[in-house]
This record gives C-alpha cells, structure tokens and sequence, in this order.
C-alpha cells in the first residue's frame, strides 16, 4: 500500500482499540415505556412496567421533597465529596467517611472496583446466573472472566472458591442474587472471606438488602473490620425507590476506597441524587413500608403462580423469576400487547424464565391476569383472544 | 518468609492494583459552601461562589420545570438510551442519533473517549495548561501524557502535531480552553485535522462553545463529515446552568461513538438530566440571554480589573483568569474572609493566577471590592482591615 498520511499507515482508528472493547457487544437499550405505546396504540397510562425492580411506592416522601428543593441549586457543580452523604452513611453504617465511595448507582461502584484492581492478565471469578454487569465491567477492562456454574440457580461458593487462581483480583457475590432471587447463608459468606486470599477483592453486592427479613439479614458491615478484602455495595435505587437519580456507595477498608476515590470522576454523583439520599436515610418507616409491601406483592404473585401451575425460584428480592412452559418469547410478546412489561433473561443462561418484579397489589393482579392470558393464547387453547375481550369491554362500557 | 495465606503469599491487595493507578494522586475535593460558612462564622447566603463557571442564571424556567416534573418518575431507572434527548440533539445538530454519545456530564465522555482509544503502552497529547481531567483519564487507563508547553497560555498545535507519535491515539484540544479563556481560529483547528494522522482521536472539547461571539465560532460540526477522527465534547454545565444534573453529549463518527457506547454505562444520564436537556435545547432565549449577561459581566470586569491595574488573560470564556501581584494565597485567603470563593489554579501550573467566574452584576461588583481590599491587605498598607470593616458594618445597622 502508497497511501500513506502524515507518515503514518492509513489505519482505521477504530481497529486500533484494544481488542477487548471491540468484543464487548453492543447495548442494546430495552423500548422506553412511551416507544411500547405508540408501538400498540395505547395510552401510556394503561402501561404496567415490572420489569427492572423499581419501588411501586417511589421514593420517601421526604426524599422527595429533598430532591425538589435541590433544584433551587441546580446550575452549581454538586458537592464533589459527598460530604453531607457520606456523614449520614457513616453514621449509619457506623463506617467513617474514607471508608465510603459514592458512585453513580451501584453500577458505578461496581466499574471503579474493576477499573482500580483489574486489568488484561487478571481475572474476575461470579457466577452463572449473576448480574449481568460483573462479566461486563471485567471484560471493560481487558481482564477475564470466570463464570461458576450456579447449584440450584444460587452461588456455588466452594467451586467459587476453588476457581480463584494466583492471577484472580476480584470475586463477585450477590446477595441476594439477581435475576434469581437466591441468598446464601451469612456464615457460608463468611466462611468463604475466611478461605479466600487476602490479596482477591471479595465484592458482596447487597442491592437488595433492604428487602431481606432480619432474621437472614447478615451483619456484613461489622465484617469489614476483619477483612480488608472486602468490598459491600448498596443502592438508593431499590427499596429506596430513587434508581432514576443514581445513587450507589460501597463500603470497604480506607485503602481499597481510597484507590477507588482516585479514579471516581470528581461529580459522578448529581446533586439532586445527593440531597434525595440524605433524606431518604432519616426516612426508616418508609423502608419499613416498602419491605412489607413487597413481603405481602411476592405472596400474591407465589400463590398465583401456583394457581398457574407455574414453577418459580422462591425469590429474597422485589422480584420473581419463573419458568415459562412453552414459547417464552410468545408469552412475553402476549404480556407487551396486554400492556405489561417483564423482563425476559436469556442473557442469564435462563431463556426458559421471565423475571417479574412485584408491584403494586392492582399491578400483581394484572400480571397474574395477563400472564393467564398470555399462557392460554400461547397453549392455542381456543378461549377469548385479548382483542376481543377488550371490545367486549368496550361494549359494555357504552 | 512461611507464612502463607490460601496457598498465595499474603500480599497486599492494594500493592497489586495497576501503578498507574496507585500513582494518581488522591483526589482533594473543594470545601463546600456550607463548610466554609461554618468556618468562617459567616451566613451561606452571604457567600458568593465564582469558582466553578457555572451560569449565575441557574437553568431556563423550561428546563427547571421538565426535572420537576421528571421527579414524578424517579423511582423508574432513567431510558438508557436517552431516546429523547438524542432525538432533540439529533434535530439541533444535524446529526444521526448514532452518532451520539451521552454522559454523565462531559468528563464521562473524555474518560469514555480514553478508555476506548488508550491503553498502557498508548500516549494522549494536550496543552500546558489545559483541562486537568485530560492527564487525568490517561493516566487511569495506563497509557502516557505528553504536555505541551503553551505559547501565550494558548495551544500551540503546530507542536502538538509533532509530538505525535506511531502509539499516539488522542490529542485533546480545548476550545476555548479552561482556564485560560484562549481560543483557537476555527481555520488552524481545521488544518490541525487536515495534517493530523487519521489514526488519532482529536477530541474537540467545546464546552464554553455558548459564550462564543457568532463571528468567531467553528462550524465544528460540519467537520464531522470530513474527519471520522473527530470527537466533539459539549455539556449542559455551562450555559445551559445544569452542572448539578451532570449531562454532556459527545459526536462522533458512528463507528467511533459505537464503541464508546458500549463501555458506557448503561444508565449513565439521570432521568432529571435528561429531561431538563431535553427542555433545556427549546429555550434559546435563554441561551442568549445568558452570552449577553456574561458578555456585560466580562467587561464590567475586565474594567475593574484594568483600574487595579491587574494583568489578566483576555477569555472567551465565561471566566477569567488574572494575574495577582504578590502573594496569591494571601489574597486568595482574603477573598474568602471576605465570602469570595475563586479557583487557585496552581494545578494548572499557573500558580501566580487565580480564576475568576463572571457572574451577576452585584456579584462581579462584590467580587471586584473584595479583591481590592485583599490586594490592599497583601500589601500591607495600614488600611481598614476586613474584620474591622465588618464591625462597622455591624455597627451601623444596630
């Protein structure tokens, strides 16, 4: 090849990224509620999204009124350290402050750890049916992942353990896990810090804490005293219903948090998140409230899967996933027409589950109805077709 | 040594993180306003803060209104895609969606940028003097910096084109650049990417791009077509008067734009961002009267200053950085007894100059006094000292 330019080959810029992000595929965002409307010709309102474990209740009531009296203030940069956060955190937690990293989500939290201890030659080891973003923010960085096959869907922690190799800098634990719902025991999560070398991250992701009944609840924070090694991460996005604001933090030894804090953008929190999470924390009984509102939704959603005859994995979150007897993706599609978001898992290994998060009692009850329907249309039992039952409807509304 | 952990030496976790990223220097964040109140036993609202160019307009009434009403949905996780607001800028700009990056605020899209294009092994080239997040996301990837000394506090391009080199991926170019306020003629840019090897990402970082005089703006956007290579940065921090709710957008050849997406996160843009974006691009009015308000406040100052008879650097900004004559941190500690928060930027290897934000007319007028009493008091001469000022003050008002 002559052509040449500015004395370099002309190469493409793109094939020069390293070869770890080129295999990353690409995203592919899921349809914003108002797309699905137009999409059926239906009125947004009459649209039920269970399918990314939100809150039903939003958030607290004071954290509301937090987040709009913070935008009186919202053309000035957000605190970069979190200051008022990370003392409402540390009183809490009973952590201090340099113990805490505030990230952008837990998401966030998530990517510093892996930005900060991996990089191509070391390895990360999760499990198989486990949040999608562990292998994600590995490959992010060049480094590997190493996937356990899960026992029952839950996290084999002995395999886990077993897999580490001299090269592993980081193990990924959910708890509960999602999309499966599984906990494991807090003295097997302990026994397994036991085991585990000093010198591999364990990170133990608690998104869905809060939804846990206290006699399974473990006491991870006072662990962090006994291991360096140890990464918690938490989220406002969950039980403290404010995902759309993005508030995560982690919890770890000074060390480990101080390295994760170099690499922190310096604003990667916003200020309305910041001011929400504040007051969200002095807000028990709302947590309290939205705890029992899901306890009382996953009994419904239980016992009316049973009535389906539908297999379930009994779930320690805010959401359920279930096996779909026969076309899952005509099931699902069914749902959609019905005006009812769940969210298929496939890229968990799990192509046979839909997961549906618990709502409101009305919006479980619209579930359970469509999923009936969706069930029947797909089996070809010649009942009512949803079209129809709808101008029915219609015609005894005139 | 015997004592053995696991089968691995008991290494220190942190030891093995990546140098690149232990030799980050800790992160040492600005004392908020409320922290500076308690110090200084002041009022919060008697400090003005002229320390982070913000928009002393705040945002447009629409967009305030748009995140009021997006605090409705905050439970929902925002649309990872930012459908919307890509549509809005695509119609704006003349640009596909694709070719669109979101952020959260533009320094997510500069790390995104060097996460995709540098790795160990790879160098970025920028100015002396220039943005301080550009060395900082090279060096967090592991890849080198190369700095290159400026010609009159501006970007000399000619030797930033010749510090490429075969492993050179990035050049930044800040445009006008913070903090200095210089800007570069929309002709030299172009001909930088005309002589610039095409297997370089320039990252054209425009975010002070609304302040600029029509007559001396680039059609930067059009170049788009011509140069796969290019990287244009904008954010919603500056005159749009969101810096709280941390959006910014990057455009891109669709190639380039698609691999940045993929290491995106996939929530990285708040839902209370995205709205008031979205709201943000309709109200040009606002826009203008921003640029008019800080065209007045710039003269007001660049006035007052030339009565001092201080040496400042002429901006295209909407900041303004100004030599201080003797002994900067003595002035600077003046200026905040006084409830005058500046930006020091030492950092910027510009340790004799402080920076200035333009802000209201009363704002700038206080900040102008102050600066001639600190100046005043540095000098030594037996004037009335601040604290005596305020007794009077005091005392006329009883």
């Amino acid at each position: 090849m002559s052509l040449q330019f500015n004395g370099f080959g002309l190469m493409n810029l793109c094939d020069l990224a390293p070869e770890y992000i080129r295999a990353i595929s690409p995203y592919r965002p899921g349809k914003p509620i108002s797309e699905l409307a137009r999409e059926m010709n239906m009125d947004e309102r009459a649209i039920i999204k269970l399918a990314s474990n939100e809150n039903p209740l939003g958030p607290s009531p004071l954290a509301l009124e937090a987040m709009s009296r913070a935008l009186d203030q919202v053309a000035l940069y957000p605190d970069g350290s979190g200051f008022e956060l990370k003392a409402a955190l540390s009183q809490r937690y009973g952590v201090s402050s340099d113990q805490i990293v505030l990230g952008n989500g837990s998401n966030d939290v998530l990517e510093l750890a892996a930005r900060v201890f991996l990089k191509p030659g070391a390895s990360a080891v999760f499990s198989q049916h486990a949040f999608a973003v562990y292998p994600l923010v590995t490959q992010a960085v060049g480094a590997s992942g190493i996937a356990i096959r899960a026992i029952n869907y839950g996290h084999d922690l002995d395999a886990m353990l077993h897999a580490v190799m001299p090269e592993t800098r980081m193990v990924f634990i959910a708890n509960p896990n999602n999309p499966t719902g599984t906990l494991l025991a807090a003295q097997d999560v302990l026994r397994f810090l036991e085991r585990v070398s000093p010198d591999v991250l364990v990170v133990l992701d608690e998104a869905y804490n809060e939804y846990l009944p206290t006699a399974v609840k473990a006491d991870s924070i006072a662990w962090l005293k006994r291991f360096p090694n140890l990464l918690i991460t938490r989220t406002f996005s969950k039980a403290y219903g404010m995902a759309g604001v993005r508030v995560g933090f982690g919890l770890a030894h000074p060390d480990v948090s101080g390295l994760m804090n170099r690499v922190r953008q310096p604003f990667n929190v916003n200020s309305i998140g910041l001011a929400g999470a504040v007051a969200a924390l002095k807000d028990e009984e709302f947590v309290k409230r939205s705890y029992a509102l899901n306890q009382a939704g996953m009994l419904q959603i239980t016992t009316g899967l049973r009535q389906l005859g539908i297999e379930y994995i009994p779930s320690y979150g805010n959401f359920l996933s279930f096996r779909v007897p026969g076309d899952v993706k005509a099931v699902n599609e069914s749902l959609l027409e019905q005006g009812v978001i769940v969210r298929p898992i496939g890229i968990y290994e799990m192509p046979e589950h839909l997961r549906v998060t618990v709502g409101l009692e009305s919006e479980n009850q619209k579930f359970l109805k469509s999923l009936e329907i969706a069930l029947d249309a797909a089996r070809d039992i010649p009942r009512i077709v949803p079209a129809m039952r709808a101008e029915m409807v219609r015609g005894e509304s005139v």
